[in-house]
């Protein structure tokens, strides 16, 4: 079996694999789309540590090949999406309130990769089908569905940290694909005006066609103080969807008394972040800071297709790019890689796996 | 000086009084804008006890006419928004949460009509004006904001008690004016499908327009099968916005297990409402059921505002008529009183007031 | 192997039956101690449909005799605490919040007695041993860690329906084991005063002691009057643990306007519950209505265990009647049956079982 | 009038003043009892800048001597609790959820020393009486009163933003009176094990008597290793009532993923705090970093005074110093600002003033 992985830091390529084996509980997935995030860069240039030899991905829908004899809901042939998080429901760590999240340890729940291959692979292994997999439902295409798995749970999750009254002021800071799928996650929470804060042409028509009030850009002159100046004092919601420690330290300062900051960004660990004392109130201000990784599991993903269904939003408006073919897979991830200015998603169709 | 109201149980007409006085922490104000509600025909028709000469109406914008000696925020000419709900702020009570819906008893922040005589009038009382009026924002017209101050506010009341989440399925019994701004106010919180239960072609079409996804008719058989049917077992979230004892029964019997009902229906004194042990799950199946009367005062309304301003709802969609004059209001309550089949919301433009 | 049973609506007895078989997630239980609870005793009359040959518990503490294959952190001679309820963490309902209560329908991860046979009986089966059971801690005895299985389980269920805050006044109506409990569960949990509702002398002894303020009795009037008199105007929070629906009727009319009725207690099927509309408000009280299962799995009963550990709550002080020998059985279930005047809580020592 | 207050810099001392006048909606209280609390020494020190001749204290109980006109509940003679935190109730801000505690900017309700003379005087200003004054209820002394209004609230605000759940293991850092009140909180909203940080002799004991039930000291290592290793990897509340900027890294770093850490302590604005990113878990980690300003206002203190009275804790064991006599302040004020080792907190009974 094929697959597009990481030989060792900074070198990726086509992998030789024996295809992956199924147990009783597990299905065995080959994919119909997928799509290179950036994250796969991360881990491949090493920010995850030295993987060898491991296929990337975890952004997919597929046919379901395979299913262990204990699977109850799935069968060969099932046209599925699959969560980028797949809990271990069996550890009793996920029966706290959001730690599906967390099966075991922080970001336990992300397996892709992480622990084993992922899904840029002819076949591809799901652990627990029954809990961890969704049926596409009719009328939402694949490529809306594939955005579901990542993109859109990841920038919800954004939103849902981020706590939104109605008439909420939210600003989300950073408009790639989990930027903007939190700007239409605010529009579909209350929030009044959004401001966005990105740059890149392509990215702040998507934000204005998600439900941005307004979009202001780095080369503007200081974020935090821009959005102090709009909002008179400061904005109730501010989320991290993008950036660095100094983005950070502006998004505690852009927020006002009693406001909360939702972090859904990874941020390096070797960077120094800094609190800033006085913004935060020294410590009285009631600005709650937030951050996670987002939901697993296939409740999460039926609720969000639920909403694609409903017509509540378009999430293929950030697919930017579509690649045809698995062989594509290398040009895709370079792309992703090179973050060239008209991107904002690629996606991989596989029409050609059988 | 003039006012619309009731002079015994059934029995309404202009009455005339003195202008009412100025509190220290007070404001008179003159109606620019007013419509009647449901509400004012059932008080006139003795729905809330026998008031005698009490001038009706609760829903108006307006200019400041006079202000007590103890405001500051406010001058005469300003231009504003005035809440149906005005709470004492000085009482204890509201600080707990939602209560400043009941600064004493249930309700008791509702001072038009109930502890005074109502914006029906050439100038009205606004108690606690700091705390209580909003300026009229740029980008808000007057016709749009006049929605927020119950329409909009009890709507969205309903869908706040619904607690929705992302993807969940919700059902709003009642397409009037409410029950419309509950349809717009779920599709604001993330609701995936949308049933909305009405009739009145007018009120149908506007639920579309809200995003309403399904509209189902009690013409068409008994509504909760008919959303047990179609959401195969029952519905996330249920938000009553019309009907009687019955359609509380039934909207237990439509809620799945887990699920919410919330209520912003004022039921008859004279009801018997029955809860359905069975469909209740004997008590077991953590069915939530709420009902409450909107929060008031100054911020609740800025924050409604904020969501008109931001282009994320227009509520003069409602607004099935307009009178001109001061002098309409009795035409406008009674089109009310009427409810003729083509009616959503009527308002009273008081052009010609000074 | 042996079990105590029902054979037919009504008829209860010893009944003769193959040793369960073990699944490859599963556990098979020895019980070291159980407990009958009233609930058994509704069921062997037929409250929950004509079971036949059905063994009756879902009260234990046991040792492990055998787990399945792919079980990985329990193995014979492990002691554990079994809850109550234990969900199918396999199917995707159990993943939003509280509904590991329900991971099908209301009540659905009930699996002992409802689906299969309890756990009076000289082995038993429990679903999902990695996810559903837990190790006896040490510095708990297994006489506490039986209590939570259950009673602390369901009581503390009701507390947490009540969302009592700091100082909340707190009515518990019923005070058998479930609503000593929620007494218990009430206190740990901020309240101020606690208005017990019973009777018998044991009980209102043992709620006292569990950190009643206040003990009101029926045979002394109305008990929503009492609640009136005694909180000028109605309690914050009210704890249904024990009635029928005139008990539900007057929780609704003890609770002040803002406040949280909770329930824990079964309705019977054939009741009429009536909601009190005037006193509810008409809809308009934000009078919460709540009433659930208690939430199952390995977690909620680690979290219980945590509380006995720290010394924050002995369950022990429930128990009236301690019987030896598994052959005890029917003479504690009869007990429980008969509702002796002196009866609290019996235990079973089954120190005769190998 | 008399008063002790800070003339400049460093420098306290008593201050001759005119006696405060009374607004419409305000009350003039003479102390009966009043406490130094370590914040007064650090607005002598100049944390808050450079007060003169401005009188210090928070923290009282004492009778109104007189009313404004407008006030309804209160008259000279009544025996009152004054919250340290008194809100402007007329200013739309409060009408967000905890937003009581900044009517404007962040710790914007605290009125005494801030924004006007202190209560360390013969009379002092109480805004808006009705809705900030308490009257001292039956069954509860002035002593265990005079705890609530800064001490008990601050350190179950800490309780409150921590969010624990049954069984929860919480850490509470520092414990001071404000920690040893974090401590009983904790033990009233159904902690398991709390671990109390702290070295004192007094303040030890004190926090097993309020609920510890593990208490470690800087002096054995490093803390946040300590609660890893204690907790198995990590707790799941933590709670800072004192220390540094330190202090907060370790916080994060001893709070397990989903955990909270909850920070009622003032940094000093001098200090750079850093966020320690890996053990945030890169941002991924779902663990909420919140810290605020104790709620105001009358409610607030009824709530508190609540749980004094039905017996639930008895805040008088965190006075360790009794002082008789308005003259005696400057002797309280110097034994709290040398912190001797026995102090924990003490008061002034000005049984001497009239």
């Amino acid at each position: 079996m094929r697959g597009f992985g990481v030989y060792s830091i900074g070198n990726v390529g086509w992998i030789e694999k024996e295809a992956p084996a199924c147990g009783p509980l597990d299905a065995i997935v080959r994919p119909t789309i997928l799509a290179p995030c950036s994250s796969d860069c991360h881990i491949a240039h090493g920010a995850s540590g030295a993987y060898k030899n491991r296929i990337l991905g975890h952004e997919s829908v597929g046919i379901v090949v395979e299913v262990g004899a204990m699977v109850k809901n799935f069968k060969p042939g099932d046209y599925v999406v699959v969560p980028c998080s797949t809990p271990d429901w069996l550890k009793p760590n996920v029966q706290n309130f959001i730690s599906n999240a967390h099966d075991e340890t922080p970001m336990s729940s992300f397996k892709f990769v992480f622990k084993k291959d992922g899904v840029f692979a002819e076949r591809y292994h799901v652990n627990l089908a029954d809990a961890n997999l969704v049926l596409l439902p009719e009328g939402v295409s694949p490529e809306a569905a594939l955005m579901t798995v990542d993109m859109m749970s990841t920038g919800f999750h954004g939103v849902e940290l981020a706590n939104i009254g109605f008439g909420d002021t939210v600003v989300v800071i950073g408009i790639g694909p989990v930027g903007l799928m939190a700007v239409a996650g605010a529009a579909l929470s209350g929030a009044g005006r959004i401001i966005a804060v990105g740059t890149r042409v392509n990215c702040v028509k998507a934000a204005y066609a998600y439900g941005a009030t307004d979009v202001i850009s780095y080369k503007d002159g200081d974020i935090a103080e821009q959005v102090r100046e709009r909002t008179k004092g400061g904005a109730d919601r501010v989320i991290i969807a993008g950036g660095n420690h100094e983005t950070f330290t502006q998004a505690v300062a852009m927020t006002r008394e009693m406001g909360t900051i939702a972090n859904v960004n990874f941020f390096d660990a070797h960077e120094t972040i800094q609190l800033p004392v006085v913004l935060w109130g020294l410590g009285m201000a009631n600005k709650d800071i937030r951050g996670g990784f987002c939901p697993g599991g296939a409740k999460r993903i039926e609720k969000l297709l639920n909403l694609i269904a409903a017509g509540r939003i378009d999430p293929t408006k950030i697919i930017s790019h579509t690649f045809n073919g698995f062989n594509t897979i290398p040009e895709a991830y370079a792309l992703m890689d090179s973050k060239s200015p008209d991107l904002i998603k690629p996606i991989v169709v596989c029409s050609d796996l059988t």
